[in-house]
């Protein structure tokens, strides 16, 4: 990668980058103020700092065409950025360049009820979908947790609690509007509910991670909200008995919407920051939709189950308000142990592997942790085997962010070693790089293939997703 | 694409390929015999011959990445195929050179119930498969109809009867192992439930139609089978009728398994072939998977909206052996309309729209296939918007035989313009290439680029897929 990037221009030194900039795009569209230059230096949970050489706003498909087809000329490296929610170095711009803000391409284009889909701009963030669908008996299912846009969902396939019941975003996009590296506009997918026709340019697209091209227009499916929604809890004395219920509970073909493990520790920082009632043990959190006879029969198969494992606590709750609470917790739970350690710095893992590997690989991820001495949390999608160790660190001692680092590549063995992989919805980035090449063979040298067909000068997003190319 | 294939060796001139394939494999493994050759110059329902060089039957990924090195190195077009069930030409080898015969390839490896998956070689069919998974009460759920081989389900994107609720292959594929054109192997995703990481190589080479290479083994998930199973059949005075309830069936969100459509026409030459009692008019059948209660209720819904929409008749099934009758019949309905038309031929369209274009889009090529005057059969996954009309023509009678092409062309060009797809589950093959460029405009530039990148010598299953590029 490195041997690339010395292929870019540097554009604070060309005038043509600056110049064709300002003549296509009006002056508020652009910005060098060093505020705006250090806003774009960083994303959240990365300890990068890269300012871009210019922040760019575009506000249409067209602009975004006019800003490629420079940068393409100029040789200008280009990191697109929307609300820059990404835990993995997806949007500091590592080569210079352009910071492509797309904070103001916003708009829901279209609502079609009739055909369970909507049409949206990148930044458009998931809440902001939901709320404009509230009066149609429909929702789009996919949250990853932050404010995050449905651009940046796409570019690293995000999911979130109820992955494990509708999908990633991979499966919830019906067609996109991308930008190619090049300046050309093209149309992936449709809005049919299927198709065979053409490559999968639009599964493809979703969690390049802006490496392929700037992605300017989604066409997201939508999904009828369930008639019935019913959740439930069971707290286990340790976290071994909380994954050997939940491995039974997905075992069994229960239809659960949500399956979410989270610690005792976890639990001890929610309650200090959101100030919730609840028992400081590590506890699943389960939910149900369908029908209001099927999530009751289902639930009280949960309870049941529960008792079986000899749960320390178990309940239900059907109140839409509790439950909402509940899942703004889960959702906080991330941001609850950051509040919990002020100052400190932290890694998030986000491995994913096959339920019945579960056990042994939180077990193995944990004993990890520990020999770290590092505060650690754990956080989890159990329910599609995916789970999260947010590991803290004084952002000045090198010694304990390197034996952090060691315990993540550890985790990430293990995860691999299950047949599991090293990110099971952050995406790489920048963090997961190390590993492509242990999760992927030469599989990394199809995918390079395909970025150097689409990118032949390397300047969407360089340094993210694909390691270093073997020669 | 033909100045493509004149690079191409013509094998039967370079004794280099034969004598390499002779040193690499057993002599039962390779056949010139003319029967051999004309066994595997045809597909089903395409009318090109074209018989290969030689067949060529691997028992192993060893085998072919053995033969595609020596493809690659001597620049022999490669069409692999298997249940050879395609209706689009897709296993025409239409360029000579080898026809790769994966038959042998039909082990499966692995059921790991506990993890919701199976692991298995190309030629297995999703019968044999769902025969294997007897015992785990798990299934899965694509059944294009054909006795199709899961990997040539994989390289259309084939989807059937349930796709309406449990996705297209596409969507429960989680991992493949390919050998690429210049003969490497490579494995694609895993085994953990959902990932992030590396480029979607799995969904590309799904619906590749085998020009990115020959995928020798598939990682697919597996769902629960359902609880309980309840069918519903409504039947109307017309087809206009039938679609109009399954607007409404589909738009109110009820959770169907299969929504299927069959015209009068086709329900006589079903009743015809396999003496099936069904009443003579256009009927939607319907399936519910779910709990006992909540199927009962979703078909008590579907045949009180049946009734608001004046259906002629309409009843339940809850009897596995009719309703397994009844998804036989359906099955084997493209049979029954070519058993009706001895010595005819026939095209099939799979035109694919949002559900709210549905009715305007069977209208219109209703009524274009009324205009060539040839007999018309419709049979419709019509609750995914995808609907398949088979029109008969002599095979003899050039003009008829133009008329129905141009009625072809009519349908995709409305399905076009509602956002359709000209494919919703065959594929491109031969039969949709004129189509490809209209769906996809300057798509298919980047979707060349990556055929180039991936295949540079365009030896994988050439003149398929892609229309001719543009210079």
């Amino acid at each position: 990668m490195l041997g690339d990037m010395n292929d870019h221009a540097d554009p604070r030194e060309g005038a043509g980058l600056l110049d064709g900039l300002t003549a296509s795009l009006r002056p508020d569209q652009l910005d060098t103020s060093p505020s705006a230059l250090d806003l774009h230096a960083r994303g959240e949970s990365w300890d990068a700092v890269q300012p871009p050489a210019v922040v760019v706003y575009p506000e249409s498909t067209a602009d975004v065409r006019r800003v490629m087809a420079l940068a393409h000329e100029t040789r200008t490296p280009v990191t697109p950025v929307a609300a820059n929610s990404s835990l993995g170095g997806h949007t500091v711009p590592v080569a210079g360049g352009i910071s492509l803000d797309l904070t103001r391409m916003d708009r829901v284009l279209e609502i079609a009820a009739d055909d369970f889909l909507a049409v949206v701009q990148p930044a458009v963030t998931y809440p902001r979908l939901n709320e404009a669908l509230r009066a149609t008996g429909l929702f789009f299912p996919v949250d990853p947790g932050a404010e995050a846009s449905l651009g940046g969902m796409a570019s690293t396939n995000a999911s979130g609690t109820l992955a494990v019941r509708y999908g990633v975003t991979r499966d919830l996009l019906l067609g996109l509007e991308v930008v190619t590296p090049s300046g050309r506009v093209i149309r992936t997918g449709g809005r049919a509910p299927k198709s065979s026709s053409g490559y999968a340019l639009t599964q493809l697209f979703c969690g390049a991670e802006g490496t392929l091209g700037v992605i300017t227009e989604l066409t997201v499916r939508l999904v009828p909200r369930p008639e019935a929604v019913m959740g439930a809890r069971a707290a286990f004395a340790d976290v071994r008995g909380c994954v050997a219920y939940v491995t039974d509970v997905i075992q069994s073909g229960m239809p659960v919407a949500r399956c979410e493990l989270v610690d005792a520790a976890t639990i001890g920082a929610i309650r200090q920051h959101l100030g919730l009632e609840l028992p400081a043990l590590p506890t699943v959190f389960l939910e149900f939709h369908g029908d209001a006879a099927s999530v009751r029969s289902a639930s009280e198969l949960a309870l049941a189950l529960a008792e079986e494992h000899a749960a320390t606590e178990a309940s239900r709750a059907t109140d839409p308000e509790a439950l909402s609470a509940l899942w703004r917790a889960r959702h906080q739970a991330y941001y609850a142990t950051i509040a919990a350690h002020p100052g400190m710095a932290n890694v998030i893992t986000d491995i994913a592997v096959p339920v019945s590997r579960l056990a042994g690989v939180i077990e193995g991820s944990l004993a990890a942790a520990e020999r770290t001495g590092a505060p650690t949390y754990l956080i989890g999608h159990v329910g599609d085997g995916n789970f999260h160790l947010v590991l803290f660190f004084p952002p000045d001692d090198g010694a304990a962010h390197a034996r952090v680092e060691a315990a993540y590549g550890e985790m990430v063995e293990l995860a691999l070693a299950a047949g599991g992989t090293s990110t099971g919805e952050h995406g790489v980035g920048l963090r997961k790089l190390p590993y492509v090449r242990a999760e992927h063979g030469d599989a990394v040298d199809v995918m390079w293939a395909i970025k150097d067909a689409l990118d032949p000068r390397g300047i969407m997003n360089p340094g993210k997703k694909l390691p270093a190319k073997v020669n």
